[in-house]
């Protein structure tokens, strides 16, 4: 695993997002990691929205993630995410949760493909993105 | 209140959709009160998609709701989705939201205004939507 | 209105918030209105999670909303609640909802009650969240 | 891979479900493959509901998804949902995602455990459960 950039963000569990169970329902997870990654754009110089108005979009292509210790409500996550890989149209984004105490909460990772949005064909990532990583990767 | 169309569409509570409360979580019935409205329409024999398809959107303007009893995990609701008033560009709802038992958990109202999708100026609703409501309206 | 207490909170858009219209979908503002509430709450010194394992639940009665500009993705919200009124066992709070250029996006209001976890009757606000209105009124 | 059950169950994109995109967000597959495997034990003659009531719960411990093509507004879809495995407290599901067309547009995996609810243990199966399965097996 190459790390490209790593960043770090908190998201506090709302009422919403419990179930029954009396846990984060394990389908919120998905929207935890997309603010991870969005936020560690952003940390690199990178907005996600300015991306998406200059014609590019970055559709998911796969998702894994391991339960390993329930969120509650009303906890503070803290979400680590790095870019791990970026090769072709391709970025892979790792993530961990972390609950208040520490407790690795989950495991995650996703593969996301750079497209161009009138035509959704694969493409390179932007020349500035590449910059800003390479910028930050040491 | 004048009745020009009802319909009644079902929907069952899904797991996600409760909250640690043990009950459907508050923010759902909108997502519910949608489907009843898109059902509503399609059964009156206007497709809500091909309408955006052909440029015109329906946004919503107000919402009211009141939550008298609540819904739990896998209930099997109806909801009960009455056209109350087009005057206009704009179009009222009434919701209706009963369990399995028959008891009424929740009643609620909508306004929707019918817009042109390139310019969101607000817009008559189309002929061959007025068309049948007058159709089905006794 | 009595203004009880007034806070202020802020949350961004997420990308799953969004709908095909472009817009944050009408129905998520129910979430952010209890984010709203939450941080009230907090800031006042009563946490709701504290409430809750204290034997104490808050249901949603009714909820009204006006939908006044959309919200869009990426858009850092602020949310603006009040608490105006306590009688009884309800508790209303009102919602201001404000982008980043101070637009007015949406105005909402919610009545509450306190209720006992174990049987669902109606009780009287816990001394100590009375003690911290009072103190914090003027 | 065994197959001990399968089951074939329908949902239609919501627009609360879309995102700027275009497409039904990624994060509420997991929401429909829940859907999927509570119409699969449900067929099977096992409410999940009723499991819960006496004590017993099915938490997620990994979820793996691709998606290949994109889910769009009122699309009606169809979840096939297998169980795959039963192993000690373990279940895996697996699942395939159609659109009306036919095509595939999603598949995934998840694997479950019994806990005991009072104290989250991992148990075996109930026996009404595997007594299910083997009815149904071949």
């Amino acid at each position: 695993m190459n790390i490209y950039f790593k960043n770090k963000t908190q998201i506090r569990v709302r009422y919403s997002e419990t179930d029954q169970m009396g846990y984060c329902y394990y389908g919120n997870y998905a929207q935890y990691f997309e603010v991870g990654r969005v936020e560690a754009m952003r940390s690199l110089g990178c907005s996600y929205k300015d991306l998406e108005e200059e014609g590019i979009m970055l559709p998911v292509r796969d998702f894994q993630v391991k339960y390993l210790k329930p969120a509650y409500y009303d906890d503070l996550l803290t979400i680590e995410t790095i870019i791990t890989e970026i090769r072709g149209p391709k970025i892979a984004f790792e993530y961990h949760l972390y609950n208040e105490t520490g407790d690795l909460l989950s495991e995650a990772s996703t593969t996301l493909v750079f497209v161009r949005k009138n035509n959704m064909r694969p493409i390179a990532p932007p020349e500035s993105f590449l910059k800003l990583i390479n910028e930050n990767k040491k």
